[in-house]
């Protein structure tokens, strides 16, 4: 199952199923909106403004959790996850157009594979953690390096508007392979091709160790790190991040 | 005006006008809650619960934002503000009594005056910025030393749970003088005494340097930074944050 959600033609906030690809229908279930539906409804996904397809409160974002993108920073590989934070006004949706900060040398694309929480949770084991998880999705960690390279907490370079893009869809843990393959294209050219298979710290042990700060609500997304291969973005680029499982999470950038 | 959010005997999540001093009455504006009300109502403040007085987004917290501050921690005054995220998982209430993170050599308090933005914005000029502060409040900056010391960005510092009380209410600016006092207390003995008069970087300059990258929303709160002063707490320490104009948020401390 790969859950969506969009505004409808109507105006309404929907949620429904898509597979992610552009010609593909959005079926969206019955109930959702201001009108009462009984029977679910099919809509042409470009005839829809596509959603994030969850709400975060936060996104608590991991650092060099593969050991490639260690290396090309330059970095040791950590004995425990580096974290950081991503608040909702971070968030932006599949398709949109995003505005990055303006008079940056370098800014950054970083193809993450999400995880989105199914419910509040707080001091999770490890060995339980597949229950508080929802789904994955795709999420690109963009990055201004100018100031991540000169501040301590990583606000201006990684908590600025839109710096956080997510989508298209949440699909189930049954629909992502162990190995999903988690990759960039930037301008339809391949940036990074790496996989969940080569993290550092897996996914039970990331909800594990965040939970024993931080509580996570549902709708909360951990971004598991970005693999070798970031790279510049140019005015009018357009990076697309893929998740095998969850499909490609499309964003056009503009650099002011 | 001094606004209270609360929680009436009955149930109901109300605001209303409070000085914040423990033995006076809370007057609760007509119309909230699930019954319907034309008049004010009063209620004894000990026989309320009382909630944060607004619901964050996101805390922007700035770090050295005193001259002495920066000296007792050894760092030089930044040339433009050392800014982290607390997300609303830190949000804690005035008389709560605060849980902190097990095992740590130094948990500290860290008193500060808390900006509570009214309106959503984004690239304010400073000299427009008052126009968007809906008003102040007192906020605790919990910080545990031990692992923001050996992090980059403080998330297992500075984001566990109940890492940010705010409160008791929020003060309209007319009510706060510009050289406001800052204070702590620890079990009634004084441990910070500034003001905003000694801020290196005005409530002005920091909304507009904030809101160059990222949009604050009606409810969020930035973090003024602390003074000089701030130190160890122990199991079952009460500590009283006090911002002249504003009041008192007290909260007493467990440290498993």
């Amino acid at each position: 199952m790969r859950l969506v959600r969009f505004r409808d033609p109507s105006g309404d906030v929907r949620r429904g199923e898509w597979t992610g690809e552009p010609d593909a229908e959005i079926r969206a279930f019955p109930g959702g909106g201001r009108r009462f539906r009984v029977t679910p409804e099919f809509h042409a996904a470009a005839d829809v403004e596509i959603l994030p397809p969850c709400e975060p409160s936060k996104i608590v974002c991991v650092g060099l959790n593969y050991a490639d993108h260690a290396d090309e920073q330059g970095k040791a590989v950590p004995d425990r996850p580096l974290l950081f934070l991503k608040p909702p006004n971070t968030v932006a949706s599949h398709r949109e157009t995003v505005e990055l900060p303006a008079g940056k040398e370098r800014l950054d694309f970083e193809a993450e594979l999400g995880v989105v929480i199914g419910e509040r949770c707080r001091d999770v084991d490890a060995a339980e953690a597949a229950g508080f998880v929802a789904g994955y999705t795709c999420v690109n960690d963009l990055s201004n390096r100018d100031d991540q390279a000169v501040e301590s907490n990583w606000v201006r370079g990684k908590a600025f508007d839109a710096a956080a893009p997510i989508g298209p869809v949440v699909a189930s843990a049954d629909a992502v392979p162990e190995d999903a393959a988690v990759r960039c294209h930037v301008n339809g050219e391949l940036r990074q091709d790496s996989g969940r298979d080569r993290f550092i710290f897996t996914v039970p042990e990331l909800v594990a160790e965040i939970t024993r700060y931080v509580t996570l609500e549902a709708g909360d997304v951990i971004s598991t790190g970005t693999p070798a291969g970031v790279g510049p973005l140019s005015d009018g680029d357009t990076v697309e991040v893929t998740v095998e499982g969850v499909g490609t999470l499309r964003n056009d950038v503009i650099i002011p």
